[in-house]
């Protein structure tokens, strides 16, 4: 590893940090809410560090282990920083909260550990909510669009930093792909933006509410989240585009192109769509089974609930820690699968899933046939054993982890239903879960290991584990290449 | 396939229950409890229908396709004939619920339907727990040491009942191989009712407990299960033997050829072991930690409950459902992991674990060298790839039918508390789990459509998921061999 190289980088991604503050001092300027002087100290404090440290010489080209621990340490960095406006204004109690809320901002979860979030500043609402944004497309893959430093070497940072395995989708030219990406994001947000803003929403909470919907967030400045808009065209709005958001950027090529039918042929898309859709009719089929009258009602908050938890993002309409054991074993069924890969969704993967159906039925032929040789095909190219391989050992060490978190966050002494939902909207990116982090309640009533631990799942769960987990091993720390 | 050959070897195994059944006969007719009439009736019926199946011609020799239908319905019909005892005493109130009770009892799993099994008869206390005795070892396996016919495409009929991947330890010859694990088998079984009848249990209690050790089945004589042998030696010979019944039996012929070492280098073993003493030890602090004073009490519990669910018996001795979230949780783990393969336990099983852990240190090597080659190894022998990924199949199909089952028993209305325990009780053949399942309640409050489900899901636990499903593949049905 060269720590140089590394240092370098560092400084340039703080640099941006910096940048990307400035959004929030400027309404904190405006609104004089009394968070301009935090937002100021974090600015310069950020943008010195990272001047300073970009400034270091180095000449040696990013190598895969350097590429693996700048991934990792630009995450902890930026949410290191980032959280220092939280906690000067006294918007956390602790640092360790201000942390969470940030590393919750960032990966896109949405989990809080703030109580009362219409107390906060606009300056703070609108910084914690632009983190989703920013850390739904990749903190990285925006470097890389503007920063031609990162060319080297830089598609070992695109692929540790993006969700999913990726096959074969991705335009060879990183910088153009990271550009092109970045269009269609900034494309969507700008339609997400428009069709609030004529729902009725203000300004400011049309972008908030836009940056939670296509980062696949969740962060809201109300404390009942988006119930407090009891119209049913911003609650389809939101559906439509968390839905959207969720699925892979790639394909959004393909429509630009004009090739409308592959988009709706590919694979991923499909198997996504039937899976949501299902959860949909399962959901609203239980709520007018129980307590629901209208169709219409039914449907329209089962898909915004279903969409919310599928596509990880976790806004609410309802209280739906009080629908039926049925309807949250749905909900948290699609929160362990998540969006599509190379989208701003977290979770297992659909395109895993998608796999591991073909693997099973690869096995069940397999049992007949024993000496078969049988490919698994994805989109009509072979997946390579190679690929199927770590998508194995990807599931293997998600399990692990999830049952070891069990066991970790059973300390706390809450119900099997707090600990899995808390487990699993973290690891997962959700935000909200059920029982002691349902819609209305929040995890500030957890202990401060747990929270900090929390914390780390949240990473763990949006750098896909293994980018994280190099960072721990020896191995990366010596000089060798 | 070729129906005449099931149907034959269906023949053999039905006349083979009913010999199976006589010891209950002979029971019921000392001790005069109204069941002698059921159990003759029962024995004549299997007896008749066996011989007149078993008299169809057939030359053909057993092909892949026959050996997995013929294991799975042998073990649905020995089931369906088995439950017959049970519904004509009146044991259970329908014939849905005795056959739940009786692939509980083959399938080692011991979960009941029935709240008081202090008022049954003798003959069918004997018989529940002498069908754990049978399944442990497998139904197959019993009828291939005995019955030379079935000898051609046997090994097909024993891969398809063992439980676990067979990786490389079983000698090749068949029937020398399923006649040396059942000498183990019935050596272990003499030992434990030693110990047990030396440590004051009556010969018939002394028989059921052992059936349920040994087999890891978990039925016995009284509402209270252990807990009403309050002998501390009971509680630790009971530990000792649960334990020793979940390692893989070929390592026994390690142990009585004298390889004293290679036993305890085993890698499935050290690992089996090593799981089941940090349970423990966490359990035993936990304990101590809130009720327990006394450190032996803690250890003797803990052992006592942590060997009892990791090698899926169920057994217990107190009521583990008051204990904390934190020991409950552990409980669930050790639920899921299970024993070893090749032993008579339930669960993912050991070695399975074991290879996941290899996989994932694997890619973790293969994030710094992306185009090494790193074979897995254990002990010594490198594992096919194809081994791999039919591993790699089976975790997978596993977590989908398990998350699958969530949602079915979720329609029951019960807290996700139960609806988990009674999944994981009954998919990985373990028995009580917490809730509404808890040791001193039962599967009895579910619904019928419930109770057919967790027969179904015990069926596909004990057989490895993939023997049943081919029954439902069209695939099977056809000629073609």
């Amino acid at each position: 590893m060269n720590l140089k190289n590394i240092i370098k980088v560092l400084g340039y991604i703080l640099m941006i940090e910096s940048a990307l503050l400035s959004p929030s001092l400027i309404i904190g300027l405006v609104t004089q809410e009394g968070d301009a002087l935090a937002f100021g100290c974090t600015i310069i404090l950020t943008l010195v560090i990272g001047f300073i440290l970009s400034r270091i010489k180095s000449n040696k080209t990013i190598s895969i282990k350097d590429g693996l621990a700048i991934t990792s340490l630009s995450w902890i960095f930026m949410s290191l920083f980032g959280a220092i406006p939280l906690y000067l204004t006294k918007s956390t109690p602790t640092y360790v909260n201000a942390v969470f809320e940030i590393v919750s901002g960032f990966t896109t979860t949405g989990a809080s550990v703030i109580s009362n979030v219409e107390a906060l500043s606009h300056g703070i609402l609108f910084w914690r909510s632009f983190t989703h944004w920013i850390g739904g497309m990749g903190i990285l893959v925006f470097s890389l669009a503007i920063l031609p430093a990162l060319g080297v070497g830089g598609f070992q940072l695109y692929k540790a930093e993006s969700p999913g395995p990726i096959i074969g989708k991705i335009v060879p030219r990183l910088k153009d792909t990271a550009k092109g990406l970045y269009g269609i994001y900034v494309g969507i947000t700008i339609l997400n933006v428009f069709f609030l803003k004529i729902g009725g929403m203000s300004w400011f909470d049309s972008f908030v509410y836009t940056f939670g919907t296509v980062g696949t967030g969740g962060f809201s400045t109300k404390n009942i989240s988006v119930a407090a808009y009891p119209s049913s065209y911003i609650h389809i709005v939101l559906s439509v585009f968390m839905t959207l958001s969720a699925i892979n950027f790639s394909n959004y090529y393909l429509l630009l192109k004009g090739k409308v039918k592959e988009f709706f042929m590919d694979s991923e898309f499909k198997l996504y769509i039937s899976v949501l859709f299902i959860g949909v009719a399962l959901i609203a089929l239980d709520l007018l089974s129980t307590s629901y009258k209208s169709i219409g009602l039914a449907f329209r908050d089962s898909f915004f609930q279903a969409s919310s938890i599928m596509t990880t993002t976790g806004y609410s309409t309802v209280n739906f820690d009080l629908w039926s054991p049925f309807s949250k074993m749905i909900l948290v069924a699609l929160m362990f699968i998540g969006g599509s890969a190379g989208s701003t969704a977290g979770g297992f993967k659909v395109i895993r899933l998608l796999i591991l159906f073909k693997m099973i039925k690869r096995e069940v032929l397999k049992t007949f046939h024993p000496r078969a040789v049988i490919p698994i095909k994805v989109g009509g190219k072979v997946v390579p054993e190679d690929t199927i391989s770590s998508i194995f050992s990807y599931t293997a060490i998600y399990i692990i982890i999830v049952i070891f978190s069990f066991i970790i966050i059973s300390l706390e002494g809450v119900d099997f239903e707090s600990i899995i939902s808390s487990v699993m909207a973290t690891f997962n990116n959700v935000g909200p879960g059920l029982g002691v982090v349902g819609p209305l309640r929040n995890f500030g009533t957890y202990s401060q290991w747990s929270i900090g631990y929390f914390t780390f799942l949240m990473l763990l769960g949006r750098l896909e584990i293994y980018t994280m987990l190099t960072l721990l091993s020896p191995r990366i720390w010596n000089n060798k290449v």
